[in-house]
C-alpha cells in the first residue's frame, strides 16, 4: 500500500473507505472488506481534529449524517455500517458473512443488531460529548454510563450465546459472520472503557478466535494509518 | 380478531408478535406484517407495568435482551426489529419491502438504519429512565435530550431525501419500503416529544402519504389493544 498524503493509504481509487481508526462501525467494515478480500483505499476522517472533519465538506456532502464510515464503491456512496455489510454481502457474495438458511440469517442479524442498535449508539463519541458538554456531567459519570450500557448489552448476548446450540468457534458455527464482525469492535471498545471482560467467557473466547484471523488483525484500530 | 385475555388478540397462534403499543420498533414490525398481509396474534408486553413485563419470564426466556419486539413465527423467535424485517422479506417476499437492485437496497437500508441506529436507541425508554434515575436529571433535561437527538437525526435525513432523485411518494419511489417503515414510527415519536415537524417538509409529506395506507393506519399505537 502506498501513502498518498491527506491520510489516504492504498491504490484502489474505485473503492474508498472513509473512516476513523477507533470508530467501531468503521472497524466493522474494515473486517468485512478484509474477509471478502476486497482491496480499498483508506481515507481517514478525523473525528476530533479541526472541529471534527466529519462536519466539513467534502465529507458532509458524502453523508449529511456526518457519521463515519462511508464506503465509496464505483461511484456509489453508502453510509451506515450495517447497510454497507449487507451491500457487500449482496454485491460480493464470495466469502459469505451470513449463513444460508433464512432462519439462521435472522439469528445472525439479530446478534449483530443487538450490538449495533443497543450498545454502540448510546456510547458513540457524539453522545459522550453531549454528556460532558451540555449536560455538564463529570468524566467519571460518562465512563459509568458507557460501562452500564456495554455491560447490559454484553450480558444479554453472553446469555444468548452461552445457551446457543448454533455456536461454534464463532458466534454462529465455525466461520465468521456479521455477528462476529459486530462483536469484535464492541469488545475492543469495552476494554478501552475498563469493562471487566472476564464476566463474558463465551464472548471472550469468540473474540480470541476472531483475532487469530488476519482479516480481523489487519482491521484493528492500532494498525490503521490514523491510529494515535 | 378475538380477545383471548392476557392482552392477546388474534387467532393466529403460529405467528405471535410480542410487543408494546408505543414502542417504535414494535410499530415497525406491525407495519411490515400488515403490508405483507401476514396475520398475527398480538401479545402485549407492558414495559411500565409490574416493574416491566419485559424483565420477567416468560418474555425474558424468549429474549435475554429484555427488549420488544419478538416475533414468534412457527416456533422461531426473532428479536431486533430490523432482523425481523429482513426475515419477513426473505421468508415472505411478496409485497417487497426492499427494491430490486443491490445499490437501491443499500440506499433504502441506509435510510432505515439512520433512524434505527442513530435516533431511536438514544431515546428509548430505558435510556430516558437512566437520565432521570441514576443521573438525576430533571424531566425537562430529558425532553431536551430527546428532541436534540431526534432533530439531529431528522435534519440529516431531511437533507438526504430533499436532494434525492429516487424519492417518490415515499422515501424511495412510489411504494413503501423499509425506510418508510422506520420513518413513520420515528415521526410519531418525535411529535410525542414536541418536536416541530414543520422543519421537515419532505419527511412530513412522506409520513402523510404512508398514513393514508391501511397497513400503516392499523399499526398505529393508538389502535392497539394495550393502547393507553
Amino acid at each position: 500500500m502506498a501513502q498518498n498524503g491527506n491520510n489516504r493509504v492504498g491504490n484502489n481509487d474505485n473503492r474508498i473507505l472513509h473512516n476513523y481508526f477507533r470508530s467501531s462501525s468503521s472497524y466493522r467494515v474494515r473486517i468485512a472488506l478484509n474477509l471478502k478480500g476486497l482491496p480499498y483505499t483508506y481515507a481517514a476522517v478525523h473525528l476530533n481534529r479541526n472541529g471534527g472533519e466529519q462536519f466539513q465538506d467534502p465529507f458532509k456532502a458524502l453523508n449529511p449524517q456526518a457519521l463515519v464510515p462511508v464506503l465509496s464503491d464505483g461511484g456509489l456512496h453508502i453510509s451506515q455500517s450495517l447497510a454497507i455489510l449487507e451491500y457487500l454481502e449482496e454485491k460480493y457474495p464470495e466469502v459469505p458473512l451470513l449463513p444460508k438458511s433464512i432462519e439462521d440469517r435472522a439469528y445472525v442479524r439479530q446478534l449483530g443488531l443487538a450490538i449495533a442498535c443497543e450498545i454502540h449508539p448510546i456510547n458513540n463519541l457524539r453522545v459522550l460529548k453531549y454528556l460532558t458538554g451540555p449536560l455538564g456531567l463529570p468524566e467519571e459519570a460518562k465512563n459509568q454510563w458507557t460501562r452500564h450500557w456495554i455491560n447490559l448489552g454484553l450480558e444479554a448476548i453472553e446469555a444468548e450465546l452461552a445457551r446457543s446450540p448454533k455456536r461454534g468457534r464463532f458466534c454462529f458455527g465455525d466461520t465468521p459472520t456479521l455477528a462476529d464482525i459486530c462483536l469484535v469492535p464492541q469488545m475492543f471498545n469495552a476494554a478501552r472503557f475498563g469493562v471487566d471482560l472476564s464476566r463474558y467467557p463465551t464472548l471472550s473466547a469468540i473474540d480470541a478466535e476472531c483475532n487469530k484471523l488476519p482479516a480481523f488483525q489487519q482491521a484493528h484500530p492500532g494498525k490503521q494509518v490514523d491510529s494515535e
